[in-house]
């Protein structure tokens, strides 16, 4: 029998909602905060049992319906020529944001760019995916995923989180070497895509998280057309795939035309809105992760409220509107999985 | 003869499409540098003469059709009760982000909040607006501005900019409280704005820059009803009303509904498509600033583009989505500006 995630993704009848949470395994957890007590940030990423072991965590501790590897989506950079670290990402601390010591400012940067061998740069990862397929013994499907092009490529340009005007500055200053960087940051997810796939993830999520930064036009330019790329590359290695970004509800339609099989959207929009927009694909959200500190009884509550607007069309995954905030009480977590499992129609 | 940006706000016919930046004055002038050499931010907030001298100068340099008083949404917040400081705000520094030494984390610091007397605490905004209206001598309008309920909470409840976790843990975890917030900020709001219309301002702006925080619920609950207050009592003091806010583009028909005059948006909605959807209200936006770091003709044939997209129906004010970026050489900003006086439909 196909399992409620994925046969949602395909917009398929479940018997019931399926959920999960982006950073499901975090901080938030005491079991992950344990394992982060002996080993840094990184380390955790590269070591394929620690990954099967903190992958596999929520799914026992609090009953998701699918499993999302623990990895980064900045970890094939080092491949690439970037030298990559994490601000306190030592044991024991929150990683903070990442910081890369030589970021892409021109084109002989972006031509100096290598594509990553995945089987010879990322072996952990991929190593990590067939311990986690078989700790989680088919409970639940395991979701692979890559940074989208423009997201990769701003933490690449600007060498650490939070701004974009140094990889503005390459779109609109030098075009070609804007679009020879997205060429190259897209090979980079597909070659890491396929051989996550071979290795037996089953589904693909693409976190183009900045993609609100762009306005229409240079969306249209310099992002869609790689974008569609990796959905259409994506649906050859025939597992489904989710499109998450935020800031972008205006153009949600011209998202769903790009060939993900589900679009995640933020919690800046009515989730009702979302499905009568984004026609022909699931949807997959978007409750404020904020509500999770507050209260449980109104976590509850609003959780429920929005499956119900969600309606009863198939293709619906619940899922937040972004990831689990640390200090979220892991008891909150449990009450929301337990009330979206519990929620009928009847 | 109604000058254009007032006949705009009010969807009457213009001659030229009006245009002002926000931020326009500020660090990308040298002429603000040099002032910036010898005052502090909060020296220059409180400067009568120097408020006049900064806010007029983008005027006679690049040719704005209304200036927009130099301040800060913060200001009143001293006399609230809040400890108010700006890091790196010393001279000759940019003023970085704001900082509050008691911030508010409980009804209890909620019922201590005084609501400010602009004439005993602010008498510097007003004699600023007076020696601005006589600097500018009738050339162009001049917009007075508060920030919006939520933006400035956030500012109380965090202490610094950037999160929003602990407002939103008032809010879920408080709810009465939370309203009394947003009821002393809004009163706090409409006695200013009553106070800079009495001073000369003759257009008002209300900076609810964070609005795209909150999920629609939250912002009919706990924001909408506030905004719309204000609105009505904007209308009544006789002058057009703007409400800023960014990422808000899934509510902008809600939005339209408030009762302000023009609605100013963000880079992350195609003009056209906003100015179709915010029905009844005149619309301001939104290039993305950061094209005005990039090569002058790139910006100058984008901004035309957007003039060109937003159409000759009445009711359009030519803005950036954000504030004019540090670093937009002023050339840029010039050659924007005329262009956009230069469009015609012929």
């Amino acid at each position: 029998m196909t399992h409620p995630f994925l046969a949602a993704c395909r917009r398929e009848p479940v018997d019931r909602v399926p959920v999960w949470m982006m950073r499901q395994a975090g901080r938030y957890q005491p079991s992950y905060r344990a394992v982060r007590e002996k080993v840094s940030f990184l380390e955790l990423c590269r070591s394929p049992e620690l990954i099967a072991q903190v992958t596999t965590a929520p799914i026992e501790e609090l009953g998701f319906d699918a499993a999302i590897l623990f990895s980064d989506i900045l970890l094939a950079l080092p491949a690439m020529g970037l030298e990559l670290s994490f601000e306190s990402g030592e044991k024991g601390k929150g990683n903070g944001g990442p910081r890369i010591a030589n970021p892409v400012r021109t084109g002989v940067d972006v031509r100096a760019l290598r594509i990553p061998d995945p089987l010879r740069d990322l072996p952990f990862v991929l190593e990590g995916i067939r311990l986690t397929r078989r700790a989680l013994r088919g409970r639940v499907p395991l979701i692979g995923f890559v940074g989208g092009p423009f997201t990769v490529g701003s933490y690449a340009v600007e060498g650490t989180g939070g701004g974009f005007e140094r990889l503005k500055a390459l779109l609109y200053g030098d075009p070609p070497a804007a679009h020879e960087l997205f060429e190259k940051l897209t090979r980079s997810a597909l070659v890491q895509l396929e051989a996550q796939v071979s290795a037996g993830v089953e589904a693909a999520q693409v976190f183009e998280s900045w993609l609100g930064e762009l306005a229409r036009e240079d969306l249209e330019e310099f992002s869609f057309p790689y974008l569609a790329r990796i959905a259409a590359a994506i649906r050859r290695m025939g597992v489904p795939s989710i499109l998450f970004s935020t800031g972008t509800t205006s153009h949600l339609e011209r998202l769903a035309a790009l060939g993900y099989d589900v679009l995640s959207v933020d919690w800046r929009i009515p989730i009702a809105e979302a499905r009568a927009r984004a026609l022909g694909v699931a949807v997959q959200g978007n409750l404020d992760a904020a509500l999770l500190l507050g209260p449980k009884g109104n976590a509850v509550a609003r959780a429920v409220e929005m499956v119900r607007a969600a309606g009863p069309e198939p293709g619906y995954i619940f899922n937040l509107g972004h990831g689990v905030q640390v200090g979220t009480p892991p008891e909150t977590v449990r009450a929301v999985v337990e009330a979206v499992h519990a929620f009928t129609w009847g």
